[in-house]
């Protein structure tokens, strides 16, 4: 029986909540948040605005951040961003069509 | 007796070299370089055309992330910036006048 493109889109669906369940009940993550590759806000446990303000600028800073480790080595690829401020640290993961945004209280390091 | 120009320039020039000498001997290390805020060479491990390229593009994804930080959030402030990739791992942490580029083997998460 063929993987029909809705049965393929509906186990992406579950896949994406299970990983936002998963993280979001784990110590110190305020907001899990997933984008698509250019920032349109798939799923966000942040409050709308917020979300929408993290998919606009977190996906233009890694699309070139990006950029910039092809430009240090061709053939080189980001696979992570780990931002840490004053008050938060936020973790930018990618695969091939997601962006995953996780926010936390800052860990001591 | 007042501590003049110098001293400090001086000072900080000891500090760097410290800072260089105890990194750059830590497994996994592949450069250290030391840049001021726009993206000036100050003291690399790296080879000059390397320095120089790391110097410019890093320095330009720093201030856009310090920028995206803080437009994230009034009064928050980026501290680190860590990009891990297929090759590397490229840690970037900022202070009031430098910024350090650490780059290393990448670490198993």
């Amino acid at each position: 029986m063929a993987l029909h493109a809705d049965d393929a889109a509906a186990a992406q669906q579950i896949d994406i909540d299970e990983t936002i369940n998963r993280l979001k009940s784990k110590s110190g993550v305020e907001s899990v948040t997933v984008l698509t590759k250019d920032g349109r806000v798939i799923r966000s446990t942040a409050a709308p605005e917020q979300s929408e303000i993290q998919g606009k600028l977190l996906s233009r800073l890694v699309r070139d951040a990006a950029e910039i480790v092809e430009e240090l080595e061709a053939q080189d690829e980001l696979s992570f961003l780990r931002i840490r401020t004053k008050r938060h640290e936020i973790m930018l993961a990618l695969d091939h069509s997601y962006l995953l945004v996780i926010v936390q209280s800052p860990q001591k390091e």
